[in-house]
């Protein structure tokens, strides 16, 4: 069965405040090597048949919010 | 600079609620090719130094729950 994941990050222009969060506490434990953290959301779909074409309408009509999120699709092999 | 991402989902065994959640709602929009869908998250780091035994270390005490979450550390070429 087929196994696609969808990853979901904010743009790149907007502020992260959990990343923000992250990046505080990782500093804060010693973690002084991270430069940025930002968090995203990633979805695994088992799907009966792969289409990459579902898989993005998907994303547009429930996964994602197009306006302040990017997503990459990934098929496993 | 390197840029890793941590991959975080619940383990197998344990009931994914929102997973069921976006399940149902994409078989309620007609994508009923979706068999399984389980809802994870992802932190990507941009570090000054990669160190793989740094980051394991960075999920053991901040970034994932080990009790009820599985992880993977990929770094992006």
């Amino acid at each position: 069965m087929p196994i696609v994941r969808v990853r979901v990050m904010l743009k790149p222009s907007l502020l992260d405040s959990a990343g923000r969060t992250v990046l505080g506490s990782l500093h804060k434990l010693g973690f002084s090597e991270v430069d940025q953290a930002r968090i995203g959301k990633v979805v695994e779909l088992h799907l009966t048949e792969y289409d990459e074409d579902r898989v993005r309408e998907m994303c547009a009509k429930l996964l994602t919010n197009p306006v302040i999120e990017d997503f990459e699709i990934e098929a496993l092999p």
